[in-house]
C-alpha cells in the first residue's frame, strides 16, 4: 500500500503549509507529514526532489503528485466529495473558488507586511496603508460570506476550502493585533475554535526557533 | 433570458482578461464582452460596482457572478464539461490544475518586468536575473507538459485550462524577444496559432493607446 504523504515546511511560519495541512484535515485524509526545513540547504534540495517545483505543500496520494494548494484542494475535493471542502450549491460554491482565488493570487502587501508568525504577538503595530487595504477588502469578503451563509464558517456551518485559505490570516490578525468588526471577530474566534487549527497552533508553538524569517514565506 | 457577459479590461495590456477570454472561448460558451478601461475613472467605479472585487475577468451567467481566473475555469469546466478544459484523466488533471495554480500566484518576477503589451517588440530586451528564473521553471513546465502528454499542447492535442493560463507567457516570450528550446517554440508556435489567441492579437492591435502601463497588470 502505498503511503499518503503531505510535505509541508515550517508550522510556525508558512501559511501555504497551513493551508494545505488544513485542507487535508477538513477532507478526512489520513496521511503522513514530511516537514521541510526552509532554512537546511539539503532540505532545499530534498524539495527539488520531492516536488516539480519549491513550492509546498505537496501531496502524494496514489501515485499522484499534486503541489499547490488550490489544485490540492480540488484535487482533495474529487477523492472526498462527501467532506463538504466546496459547497453543494452551484452558485455558493463559484463564490467559495472566486475568494479563495483571491486569497491565491493576492493580498502581497499583507503577506509580506504582515508575515506569519504563530509564536509572535505584536502590541501597537503600525499597518502600512496597502496591507490595510489588504485587510479591508478581507472583512469585505468575510462579512459577506457571513451574512450571505449565516455563519459561523464562511459558507455556513461547517468549515470549507475558503476557511483553509483564510484561516492563516486569521492567526495573522491575532499576531499583530488587527482590530475587526464584531461579525469578523466572531469569525476569528470560529476558525481559532476548530480542533485542527488548535492542533497545527500546539505543533507550531513547539517547533525549534531559527528559521529565517525572510525565507519562510515561499 | 439573461445575457452572459464577460467583464475584461484591455485586450493589449491585460493577461487576466486574456485568460478569462480565452477560458470561455475554449468552453464555447457565448458571451457579450463587457470592456473597462483601466484608466478612466468612472469605469473605476463601475468595475467597483460590476464585480465584488476590482479584478478582471468577471463572468456573470446565470444569475451568478465568477471572478478571479481559476474560479472562472472551474466554473467553465462545470458548466460545459465536454469541452475539456480540465482532462479527463485524474493524474493529469491534478497536474494541469497545479501548474494553473503556480502562474496563478507565482511568477511575479516575470510578470513586473516583462508587462504583457501585445503591440510592442523589444529587441536586446535584457531580462532580470529573477524574471529569468520565473522563465526557466516555465520552461521545465512546458517541456514536461509535452515529453509526458505528447503535445502540441500542455496536455495533448487539445488546448485546455493550462494552456490559457500560460498563452500571455507566449505573447509575452514574443513581445520581449526571449528564446526557448524547439520544444517551447513549437508550444509557442500552437498556442499562437489558435483562432481565439488571433482574434484577441488582432482586436488588441486595434486597440487605441493611451493607457498607463504601470495600471494595466491589476
Amino acid at each position: 500500500m502505498q503511503l499518503t504523504t503531505l510535505t509541508i515546511s515550517s508550522k510556525n511560519y508558512s501559511s501555504w503549509s497551513m493551508r494545505g495541512w488544513l485542507l487535508a484535515r477538513l477532507a478526512g485524509l489520513p496521511f503522513d507529514e514530511i516537514v521541510i526545513s526552509p532554512d537546511d540547504p539539503a532540505m532545499r534540495a530534498e524539495i527539488l526532489l520531492l516536488a516539480p517545483s519549491i513550492l509546498v505543500p505537496c501531496l502524494r496520494h496514489e501515485g499522484i503528485e499534486v503541489w499547490d494548494t488550490l489544485a490540492i484542494a480540488e484535487y482533495l475535493h474529487e477523492i472526498r466529495p462527501d467532506a463538504g471542502l466546496l459547497p453543494a450549491d452551484r452558485k455558493a460554491r463559484a463564490h467559495c473558488r472566486a475568494i479563495s482565488g483571491e486569497m491565491h493570487s493576492g493580498f502581497s502587501a499583507l503577506r509580506s507586511a504582515l508575515p506569519m508568525n504563530l509564536k509572535a504577538r505584536y502590541e501597537n503595530f503600525r499597518v502600512w496603508a496597502r496591507a490595510q487595504a489588504d485587510i479591508d477588502r478581507i472583512t469585505v469578503i468575510w462579512r459577506v460570506c457571513i451574512n450571505t451563509y449565516g455563519g459561523p464558517f464562511l459558507f455556513g456551518s461547517q468549515p470549507c476550502m475558503a476557511d483553509a485559505m483564510f484561516a492563516p490570516v486569521v492567526t495573522r490578525f491575532i499576531t499583530y493585533g488587527v482590530e475587526v468588526d464584531p461579525v469578523c471577530a466572531g469569525y476569528c474566534d470560529a476558525i481559532m475554535s476548530l480542533e485542527p487549527v488548535q492542533e497545527w497552533v500546539a505543533e507550531a508553538l513547539l517547533e525549534p526557533d531559527g528559521i529565517d524569517e525572510l525565507e519562510a514565506e515561499f
